[in-house]
């Protein structure tokens, strides 16, 4: 078990101690539920009020909520960021301790995996395929033909990596990822659907995290490319010829449309959906559930079209009203007219 | 091969024979297909229709139904109920013949798999983990280390259950879900993006039903909660720290955003978004396609923001309206200031 | 490696060589990346620009095109249609080259596999299943009891199926698909939730593609249909009793409820919710994010619901002025009467 003391934990994350320096830290927890042998940090004005009953043995926070913090302090400008490096310290190294290809693991005589990196149980890697040093793949996950996977990647188990994709380094992958599947793309003969082939692949680059079941598709002639850095939630749908631009994140559920290409450190909320063939540019957020139908060029702005929940009543008559706008629109024009008229009388 | 009498099958429900009670039932059918050998049943007054001409061994009604009823009838005042009954007669055992472990399952020495388990091909049990009584884990499973799975649960197969996750008893979880994979947590430094380290998990109760490819995350710090009974339709979200309230039931493409809690005996229509941090009241219902931004308080409400179709024509004009609210709104303003004027003028 | 002349290919596709009949071509490219010894096509305006610049072999195009082409040309009136079937020589064939049971997969002695299929490493086959000729199942997919692919069939890793599914000839399903989930049906009994058992199917007939991590519950008593040619896109959930007519296609993260019955050739577009117990009639037009609580009775209409974005700043004043709605038709309904009652006083 990794134990700290306050100070060490202070210099890491060039903090101030407020208090016993050599308090020994053996984990990390909520103000809620620390124990003395615990720090916790207060990130959120919202759990503001936890901190004066925390028994933490020390709390991460800024200057500006010294004042109220019962116990050791670590004082900090970005106290989640801090949190967060701290945490780290704690958290188990997935991707230790696991070396080799497990005995029920089908490797290719043609794959090439890296010494240090490991192979779990029922995992099929096929003809071709690469995979780097210190990589983890985990049970059940299969890299099909010529498929690359960099150095230090966590697949963590139930991956699908088809054929011929690119995989940079320091990237984790949830389980039921799947990328690489082919793009939907079809040519209409007659009302029938004929199957125009996905010929090319998914490039990835260093430090992408893919959250479980989320499905990137394989681009039709070019390749599918996602930046580094670039951070997916669950269940997203990118699909074939897709560009997502360096240190863009995406919450969960979103779907992007073919050829779409996404800017860098863009915020992209829940359930947003995004039309295909569109440029949406740098640092741009896009709200929960919104419908993106045209290109967004304006570098660091905000769009929405998300509407939020009422009681169902005054919804329903909301949705009548909003049926009748344009006899509104009708009547208020007809208002005007007579207006106007009774005004030319009046002038007469 | 199962087969009952009508009165014994009428026993079991506590319902009432009207005709031959000695009729040999051999299954289930709907209506328009049951065979003289099938019992079907009436609980959705769309299906009325079919039941004047079934074919039916007997069908499942209740009393307002009865002097419609061509054949053998089982009354009852919850034929739906009643159905659900009778049908799990017909329906096959998941938990049984198939106990032990496959050959082809690769078990970790330090893992604890009871003798009445089952542990299909290609599954992975890690070090640690347990399965309960009676449980059975389809194909292609993984049950990481330390999780636990209480008895009589049913993994259907292709199953990811990640380190730590605790189910409780009676679980069934359809095929590609995940429990337990990294909360979307990640700190902004600068512009990119430092992984939070997500070290909660993920504890489910008793007699919970997972759809196929949902996904449940594990906590931050504390652990996901889904309560005893819940149920959750096929590729829902469920983020960090959320907690869903007992017997709560969702439908498919529900996305529900971190630490936010939600009651008892809710109800969540298809394809509704709910932000994170909220509180919902117990027995709430959402009806489809809404975006939740606000806490619920009132338990028992209804609550929309889901939009229906019209033609396309109408809606594209609906939208134009739509956009000129704002300008509308001030023409009525000025027509109101108009007529004031005009009325002070006359009065004076 | 496969390579035709130029004359060869407009054979194929019934077109017209303008340019050198006897160029050898080896692949297929964009128009931006193809070399020299590739074929491009032009099928969408929007790449027009790129055609004057190209340095490919040949470009398939349209007579109106012509004009503009720098290179030899492929003349043809769909030049998309021809691409595919161009295309499709240059694609790897993904069902040879794999014969056989790989000595890591699972096959119940009481399965039947066609000597010309290929089982991949970690499935497993269940007791009473059937894989048909040059079928290819690929890593890490179960194909449980008594379930039935047909011929040609491509799997291609990590795929669900249930048992019983019945699947028809030349499907394709992507990698996560899980086909024959239980069914969402439960009945309330006292406020919690009993289990409805799921005894129907999946049947799904020829030429259908099914995308990654798409799910299609069986059917309660009867079957969940999807007829020949359908085509699925991804994260798409169809549940228990829907059927989709022939040669419909359905884009990303699609939602249909429950015994919905979906035409023939219908177009729905991503993100689409449609409700339960609803008829959608043939050649039918959904938009994105569109929601669809009624039948459509209207052969080949289009139907949407969908808001596209707007900066946030007016969009959070169009919601502001959206919710004064009935205060506003209220005004609008007090000056009408106001001015009724002026022209009255006019009048009298």
């Amino acid at each position: 078990m990794a134990v700290y003391t306050l100070d060490e934990l202070a210099s890491l994350v060039e903090g101030r101690v407020v208090g016993e320096a050599g308090t020994r830290i053996e984990g990390v927890a909520t103000l809620a539920n620390a124990s003395s042998r615990q720090i916790s940090f207060l990130a959120n004005p919202r759990y503001q009020r936890q901190l004066s009953e925390t028994r933490a043995a020390a709390v991460i926070l800024s200057e500006s909520e010294l004042p109220y913090c019962p116990v050791n302090a670590l004082v900090t400008s970005s106290p989640y960021i801090a949190y967060a490096r701290i945490a780290a310290l704690f958290a188990p190294d997935r991707l230790s301790g696991h070396h080799g290809v497990h005995p029920a693991a089908c490797v290719s005589a043609d794959a090439t995996v890296h010494e240090t990196a490991s192979i779990g149980p029922n995992c099929s890697i096929g003809a071709g395929a690469i995979v780097g040093a210190n990589s983890r793949i985990g049970p059940g996950c299969f890299v099909a033909e010529n498929a690359r996977i960099g150095a230090d990647c966590l697949l963590v188990g139930n991956v699908s990596i088809c054929h011929g994709v690119r995989i940079g380094e320091r990237n984790i992958i949830h389980p039921g990822a799947v990328i690489g599947s082919d793009g939907f793309g079809f040519a209409n003969v007659g009302g029938e659907w004929l199957k125009v082939p996905q010929l090319g692949s998914v490039v990835i680059g260093n430090d992408v995290e893919i959250g479980a079941n989320t499905t990137i598709d394989r681009g039709a002639l070019d390749d599918t490319v996602i930046e580094d850095g670039v951070k997916l939630d669950n269940q997203i749908q990118i699909a074939h010829n897709v560009r997502i631009g360096a240190h863009t994140a995406m919450a969960g559920c979103v779907g992007v449309s073919g050829s779409t290409r996404i800017g860098r450190r863009c915020a992209v909320a829940g359930g947003v959906g995004i039309a295909g063939h569109l440029e949406i540019a740098d640092d741009v957020t896009i709200t929960a559930m919104s419908l993106v139908l045209k290109s967004i060029k304006n570098a660091g702005s905000v769009h929405s079209s998300g509407i939020p929940t009422e009681p169902n009543r005054s919804w329903n008559r909301r949705l009548v009203y909003f049926r009748r706008l344009e006899e509104m629109a009708d009547r208020l024009k007809s208002i005007e007219r007579q207006l106007a008229t009774e005004n030319n009388k009046q002038e007469d």
